[in-house]
């Protein structure tokens, strides 16, 4: 088990992504006590939204028997843009109509203790870089593919946040100019082009404008109830289709690694998020591309792996930062 | 007058451009003693230009009656990518035929004083940090737009420099996928489309492919002569195609800034380098693509502003790498 600190009270932690919130008590020494699983069902709307996460709370400490008090923390890992000295999550791409949402207060106005909020891919990094991936690294950059393309960055051993706690947004980074339109406001984001939801778009969008493949057959008819996953079943199944759209995300992360090896000249790039499930299918070419087209002496400098901790990143990254502040 | 530090002897710097190579002695308390200019006729090719960077030294030395011994150290600041642990400019997309170059070991057993080489923009970007535009701040990048396009990074107060040294090479991240083939073996990096000789070069192709333009006559049908500040002074003439141009070139300066916006979330982007000279015309288009398109929080935190040291912040910053280490 990893080892976080000892002589603390445990930290309640909550990973609030696009698809799902997850609830979990992490022991001083590392231990995951408890953990519970909820969808988020964004498109309810924030307040509905806040209520689950605020009875996933309760419910998990009536679970455990805890009261607020025997917790040394709440840490809150959420998908948005994070104010992180005013604890506000000022706008989220992935969870419509929050926007200005001081949710660290609100939540430490309920349970009268110490609360943290934090982007949840930087959660991601701190979590593989103490117990994951990127174990005693210097310098690593972490990309979660997921509902959105969620990024964080690690420097000198230490979480890099930027002057208001909102950098790494590297999902929000151009990388096709004449690309979609984004939820962010800008265009050509890699979230548009290499997240699960933009893999999944891709696919309905060729089916839909006539192109063969298995997954027609697989949905039966429900094109519009493709998932990235399904894309990759598909892909490993040998569907061309499948395939193509797999190599078009593949591309796009390699252009956005690239310009990360060239600007971080980092030692190591994770890839998390369900969409890294994919493994070499989408590591591979994006690796490729790194040696063919970044400087080759800092190609040569960084490995580009899969995260290890799946789902665990984000909240054991969310307990690192509430027990070392 | 900057005060770098008491108590040591003066610094040797050299800053060796695509264009021009500065050699300058800086005292301890950041005065600039003495500097001369070369051009670095780097086409003639790498012999010749290792040959003047040394004549270059003699030749300062000489005139201040210095001995090397009167030195604390010798910093050279280079347009490369540079194995800082090695002292090895590995390659220079603007310096034809340098590959594996042993630069530092080449000028510290002539000279057998401590020697120091790193990149021309880290130097830039300490420079501007400790003495220039960015001042007490903690994270900053720096652009410089000359011959190419170099970058620096300051994080936490600190020159940023990667795992290998050579971090911060912003000049080589795509911003145009299906942008043209550049020096570095990649495609469509910000320098194809945004450095000096990329204005001048689209301005000499449109005009060549037909399009009328006060420049023209202005070079009087030498077309291949013209530069980034002519068609600079043709666009505050009123010209339309130069100014067409220069609109390009911040179009996609624009693009790279909000993508280090979003990644960085930094106090401050300082743009150097001779095409900076252009000023609000260059970078009121970034400024404006910033408030746009970064995220509002990101894009409020940051400012976008000239460099202030000119060609004196990679000889500040050379000598300040050397007083430092």
């Amino acid at each position: 088990m990893p080892k976080i600190e000892e002589k603390k009270l445990p930290v309640l932690v909550v990973d609030l992504g696009g698809t799902k919130i997850i609830t979990a008590i992490i022991s001083p020494l590392g231990e995951i006590i408890a953990r519970n699983y909820q969808p988020t069902l964004a498109s309810e709307g924030l307040q509905l939204v806040i209520e689950r996460l605020i009875s996933g709370i309760d419910h998990l400490l009536r679970q455990n028997n805890l009261s607020p008090s025997q917790l040394s923390a709440i840490s809150i890992a959420a998908a948005g843009i994070i104010d992180i000295k005013k604890g506000i999550i000022t706008e989220a791409p992935n969870l419509p109509g929050w926007r200005n949402i001081p949710l660290r207060s609100i939540v430490e106005e309920r349970y009268k203790i110490p609360t943290f909020l934090i982007n949840d891919a930087d959660a991601a990094a701190l979590g593989e870089h103490r117990f994951g991936a990127g174990r005693g690294l210097n310098n690593l950059i972490l990309l979660t593919l997921g509902t959105g393309v969620g990024g964080g960055i690690i420097i000198n051993g230490k979480l890099y946040l930027g002057s208001t706690g909102s950098a790494a947004e590297i999902g929000h980074t151009i990388v096709e100019v004449n690309g979609p339109k984004c939820r962010c406001g800008n265009i050509g984001c890699l979230e548009t082009l290499a997240s699960g939801t933009a893999i999944a778009e891709e696919a309905v969008s060729r089916i839909r404008q006539g192109s063969k493949s298995s997954l027609s057959e697989i949905m039966k008819g429900k094109i519009e109830d493709i998932t990235a996953e399904k894309v990759y079943l598909a892909a490993k199944n040998g569907d061309s289709l499948a395939l193509e759209v797999i190599t078009r995300a593949a591309y796009y992360l390699g252009i956005a690694s690239v310009n990360l090896v060239n600007i971080f000249n980092p030692e190591m790039i994770i890839i998390g998020g369900s969409v890294a499930e994919m493994g070499d299918l989408l590591l591979e070419p994006v690796r490729q591309m790194v040696r063919e087209r970044a400087f080759p002496l800092l190609a040569q400098a960084v490995r580009i792996v899969p995260a290890q901790l799946g789902n665990d990143a984000g909240i054991f990254g969310a307990a690192i930062f509430a027990l070392e502040h």
